[in-house]
């Protein structure tokens, strides 16, 4: 009998136990996670994983940025590898399986693998990338924008946490400033196995997303600036209370998003700096750091026009100047339609039902798609909930997904 | 001739070449001054002012909370004497008169009545009081709270600043944990000069604030509790985002004043503590101080009442909820009647123009006003902006109340 990828199914109670493990490395009092890039906890997880790779038989590399890349051999020498990944960091307070969960899905693709002793065509490269979450070095997904060569090393070495300690410090600390140099141009594609992170695919009770591509995210830092006083005699007219400003630059933000929110829209304060924030002081500056999404690209842009032509209105109401300091923007690409087609017909073919999505928060494979045809693939997560420590899915939320991703992958390697 | 108050005049030059050498003792760049209380600054600017005391004849006392009280003797033994002073302690991005011109202009008087050669019947006695800003440790005003007894010293001692320093602990680092035991029994009276720190003075052109009593505060600590997520997949309708709804909380708050701000009412939101406060993630907390202010104690209460009854509203439309976690109120007294005569009546005698005012801000002056005879003088300052490095005032500003406090002090204290 010729092997078929369809006869080959993940051993799910070895992954949950994988993921279980990793959701004791960092462990929060609230069952969820802490594990910040290049901590000592993601040094553990870090040297756990490579373990279990060489376990699997794979050759890890790890890059100057620290990604982590495991290796397992294909028949053709002259063939790309298909990666499969996502990253092990942790937001402050995350959960178990955002990111971790398309880690360790690529590790059981491999240990599925040699359970049935198959041979690929192509090589397939489990990957974690380095400091995903953004949540100690900014900006976020920040190793795979060094592997793809749209950040350079120097520049990412040097971002430093809140404590002042780099990157590049950080990676030395725990040992994983690795030698390996790698580009895309080693690999065929990519494919990311995901929790949605949103609610979609849990209320209308469908198995698998069939990712895309991305919402268009434009991001600002608004800077509010007022006048010190004293909070006491200084009458009203006199003020320029600066979190009166900010105040003002979120509600005007809020109502942005809901009055697009039919069609997807979003948008969010989600971090204030205030000046000198004291006891019996108006405060003089608040830095805000503000985005807008939405699915068509167009719109998002508009979204944030109609906040700029509001800042005047704003000025007027609180005394204060409003200033766009900086802006990014991201996502806005489609996935690759080969790609995309691979997971779509492993799903149709394994009888899951599927939701078409779009990914709407950022991830590692958005900057890779620019480089080496991707696609994505999301699970239900309960309630849509993530970025918060009862992120939670069950085995049998991720069991659809994960056959997905092996099945894609596998198709995608080819069956030497 | 018998010598009259009348005759004697305080040394302004010499006065402002005292305040300009404190003015040098924590400077910033911007001209302002940085001397938080009990810091090295705090402690430098502290033994000048002893070494000052001591030179014009006053006899030293520090109590356990580092209030230093400097005595000119007085010719009757079983008359208490008068106390005349402020603080030298600074805000943050403090300016070079609040608190410091009071402490200052009582050096003066004492020094003034020895170029005179005057003995007076009840002592005089400088004071400079700990920790008035309440910039290092909360709650501000502390010194003259355990003077009073309205708080201990244990209590004092354990007030921690940012970096967990104590109080206590930073009294012994600057030296300056008094074995002297001071309470209001051992006085008669007191006058505090200091400038407004708002714009009427300045704006109607009068040379001299009587100040009849005390704005009342309600103050609060509101928490505004909202739900950790995405930024990227959470649709509008299901965020809890605590940014969002405390900028209902300080619009709600910034209008309750400008609803009574023709009647002097004001209201603040001064502080933000967020949480998480990162890149990527809905906040989940937010920690507002907030006051409000009035000259009337039933529409202070009531500016309160007010924003207790939106509390639902604002939860319902931000899907946070709200909640008062402390509440605190001071103020609302009246000065005594005879110690304000002595003012107005100095005013009017030496022809400075006078008006009528309440204390908006918080002073030690309120704390003693509860046990001690007690008035306010207050001076013009530029602008009536305070709290700020640019905080300003002439010399001729400053004169008449300077004039008015010596009057004020030697009428109270009896020419021998």
């Amino acid at each position: 009998m010729v092997l078929r990828s369809s006869n080959i199914r993940p051993d799910m109670a070895r992954l949950w136990s994988s993921l279980m493990r990793s959701a004791e490395i960092g462990r929060t009092a609230q069952g969820g996670l802490k594990r910040l890039a290049l901590s000592e906890e993601d040094g553990e997880v870090r040297r756990e994983f490579v373990r279990w790779c060489e376990e699997a038989g794979c050759t890890v590399q790890i890059d100057g940025i620290g990604n982590i890349f495991a290796t397992r051999a294909g028949s053709d020498p002259d063939a790309k590898a298909v990666l499969v990944g996502s990253h092990l960091d942790t937001q402050i307070k995350g959960g178990r399986f955002d990111g971790i969960l398309g880690v360790l899905a690529g590790l059981e693709v491999v240990r599925t693998l040699n359970d049935h002793d198959v041979t690929t065509r192509r090589p397939i490269v489990i990957v974690d990338w380095t400091n995903e979450e953004g949540a100690r070095f900014e900006p976020p997904m920040i190793g795979s924008a060094t592997f793809t060569g749209q950040k350079s090393l120097d520049f990412a070495y040097a971002r430093a946490d809140k404590d002042g300690v780099t990157l590049g410090q950080a990676l030395d600390r725990i040992g994983f400033k690795g030698a390996d140099r790698l580009s895309p141009d080693a690999f065929d594609s990519l494919f990311e196995l995901h929790i949605e992170q949103g609610p979609k695919l849990d209320e209308a009770k469908r198995q698998v997303g069939i990712v895309t591509g991305a919402f268009s995210v434009r991001g600002i830092i608004v800077e509010v600036r007022g006048e010190v006083g004293h909070v006491g005699p200084t009458p009203m007219p006199k003020r320029k209370n600066a979190i009166v400003g900010a105040a003002r630059v979120t509600l005007t933000i809020d109502d942005i998003g809901w009055s697009r929110h039919e069609t997807g829209g979003k948008s969010t304060t989600m971090r204030l700096k205030v000046e000198p924030n004291l006891l019996g002081i108006l405060p003089d500056l608040v830095e805000m750091t503000c985005d807008f999404r939405h699915p068509k690209a167009a719109v998002a842009s508009g979204m944030l026009a109609a906040f700029e032509a509001e800042i005047p209105e704003i000025e007027r109401r609180s005394g204060c100047t409003v200033t766009i300091k900086e802006q990014w923007s991201y996502g806005g690409m489609e996935y690759d339609p080969g790609c995309i087609a691979l997971t779509r017909d492993a799903a149709e073919e394994l009888g899951y039902s599927t939701m078409d999505l779009l990914t709407e928060a950022g991830h590692d494979a958005m900057h890779v798609a620019d480089y080496l045809p991707t696609a994505m693939i999301f699970t239900p997560c309960e309630g849509g909930l993530s970025h918060n420590e009862a992120e939670n899915v069950t085995l049998a939320d991720i069991e659809p997904g994960v056959n997905v991703l092996l099945r894609s992958v596998l198709n995608r390697a080819g069956i030497a």
